[in-house]
């Protein structure tokens, strides 16, 4: 619980509830059809979402669809609603006749099935995965979260270390760095530093207890927990080691930052901490009275150590309650009850990571990045307005 | 890792992948259609599984269907293959019209909504769920851990804590007991002690992120952590508060647990520990070599303190790896690096939780409940036979 009591907490939401308060004992109000008064269906092999429950991806034309976070709990991402982003769209991947070659500065090149990637020990991990674009700049008071930040989502990873693999075909001396390609039409390739092999990366073939769907890489993908997505190489099928970065096309045409000081940050690698407010925003319509404003925070740098709530637009801020287990690398559902009063306001959302790094203002971003600024790694706090009327719109940003 | 030495592990896992060592750098091996040679699928609003991928649940008559434990990795059950398992079928609910009453030894009996229950301070938390007779005891040697045991499933979990409620209600002095009651044609009712309503005890609306499935009680169940599954009463519609359990027709006739000495356990509520291999076991067929035995582990009274994995049918144990975090009342995937010298033999686990409670041989499990035992509650420790041929059946039992 946060610095509210519980006893204040439930004592004012009791106060919200009163009217729903009843004389005395009566039968729940009924259903069109009366569900006790007739059997149900019978089983089936897979299971299916209600009809009244219709969550979906926004397909960005064709080469992604955003998460709907609007309409989601907790911190699991269902895995169809995960966003997918890709360049030359989804291939379909045999399982059977899928490999992975690792070569280049090793002392035994070698290729992995799938059931050899199998036989290694395995690790799980809970982890978010975010694409280093993941703003819509141009929203209007019109936008869900998952139109200005739908890019990021989160699995039970599971997969053979990387590191565990480079021990089979041995390092050699000097390789500081590989190449990661993927099997996709545009094979995507990127240059990563070594040592994240040796710190958390993975070959990751489950995601949610069963196999990695189609768009996130199956049957295997690279797994670079708080990673920029695309180093993420999905349907990979080779590594190469080398002694320096391959500048490929992507990092040196899309991937580099300039910076406001005059540099370059050639290699953003690291996502920053941020947080999302999830409810409410728009489309909702909220009520007076007591409500948990909930969202997800999350860093790249490791655990998320605290997510301040303003509802008065910024003037003063409120740590959130944060869900336990706070993992790190991990979307962590914050919550912080409010009573609005009917008043118009802005509700906005900051994380802090475990680093001591604070989610920067708007402004504060566009300082440091500068005016050749790309439109990567923008992790500006965003807030939402509550009009008069209860409806809830995104609170626009002018981003010059 | 568990106690061979990384070194020591890698180095065998390389001898047993050496002759897939190859001379130099090489491309990977072709697929029947090259997907780097044109554009893959474009992006959509939900996501599918690869055609190669057919996890299914098995049904079991029209009223229960279990999770493909074989198929799985890690923790989180996908929710559509969560096991299902109902006494009148899975009722459809509207949500709009969906209530919840709290009433009896009361001091205001109310009527909540679903909006209702989602205004108040929510709870996430990840646990297993499993039905009371989850096992089968006429199982031969054709079967896989689905059909063994795959009546427990894991999810997030996420929902208003039932104290919370209670206090809004205001409980009366004396009240011990409540009673759970579904909005299902079979009207299942279940007498909880209210300790547990104190405890940890949820109404759920939310499961793995999105709303809750049908077949597991949507809009909203009780989820009632490490309790066995029929409590967890779905489509719940009523809660009422008494003195005394309401012995209701499932309590007296099926759900009371005869010992062998002489006593009942009438309400046996909460799920003993216990483990279940998922890998190798039937239908695999294995090769010689290192591979990794895997498995979950889970215990109702809280945290798996350690499983140990047996590779000569009981006579040496070993301590497997076991995968963090690991959280109270929910699945624990472990992990054992075994190399199988083709000999035959029988591969087994055993859950040890942390209140010191060792998972049970069928021999003991059997003393202590009596020859008049029902079939609820068994939570033998289980074996898989590996052949000659590499070939892995399910260890019978005699259970007499």
């Amino acid at each position: 619980m946060n610095r509210m009591s519980r006893r204040t907490v439930l004592a004012t939401v009791a106060g919200a509830m009163a009217s729903r308060k009843i004389g005395g004992a009566q039968a729940p109000e009924s259903t069109l059809v009366d569900p006790t008064k007739k059997p149900g269906r019978p089983s089936r092999a897979l299971g299916e979402r209600s009809p009244f429950e219709k969550p979906q991806r926004v397909p960005r034309g064709a080469s992604g669809a955003w998460t709907p976070h609007q309409d989601l709990m907790g911190t699991i991402t269902p895995a169809d609603l995960h966003f997918e982003r890709h360049h030359a769209g989804v291939p379909d991947i045999d399982p059977h006749t899928y490999s992975l070659l690792i070569h280049g500065m090793v002392e035994r090149p070698m290729v992995f099935t799938l059931a050899d990637l199998k036989r290694f020990p395995a690790v799980s991990r809970i982890c978010f995965l975010e694409c280093s674009g993941n703003l819509d700049r141009t929203a209007g008071p019109n936008t869900t979260p998952q139109r200005l930040a739908g890019q990021t989502s989160q699995s039970e990873w599971t997969g053979v270390p990387l590191a565990t693999l480079l021990r089979e075909v041995g390092v050699r001396p000097g390789a500081t760095w590989f190449l990661a390609e993927g099997q996709d039409a545009a094979v995507l390739a990127r240059s990563i530093p070594i040592d994240k092999a040796y710190d958390d990366a993975l070959i990751a073939y489950g995601q949610n207890g069963e196999a990695v769907r189609p768009e996130q890489g199956y049957p295997a993908r690279l797994l670079l927990p708080g990673w920029e997505g695309n180093t993420n190489v999905k349907w990979l099928r080779r590594i190469e080691l080398s002694d320096r970065p391959f500048m490929t096309r992507e990092e040196t045409s899309k991937y580099t930052d300039p910076l406001a000081n005059g540099t370059s940050r050639m290699f953003s690698l690291v996502m920053d901490a941020r947080s999302l407010i999830t409810y409410p925003t728009y489309p909702v319509t909220i009520p007076r009275g007591w409500l948990e404003i909930s969202g997800i925070a999350w860093s790249g740098y490791g655990k998320i150590s605290r997510v301040d709530v303003s509802t008065d637009e910024g003037r003063t801020w409120t740590p959130a309650r944060l869900q336990e287990p706070i993992l790190p690398k991990a979307h962590t559902r914050f919550r912080h009850l409010w009573n609005w009063t009917g008043a118009e306001t802005v509700i906005l959302s900051r994380a802090v990571d475990e680093t001591g790094y604070v989610q920067p203002t708007r402004a504060d971003l566009l300082t440091f990045r500068g005016p050749s600024s790309t439109t990567y790694h923008m992790n500006p706090i965003t807030g939402w307005r509550v009009r008069l009327d209860g409806t809830v719109v995104y609170r626009e940003e002018a981003w010059g």
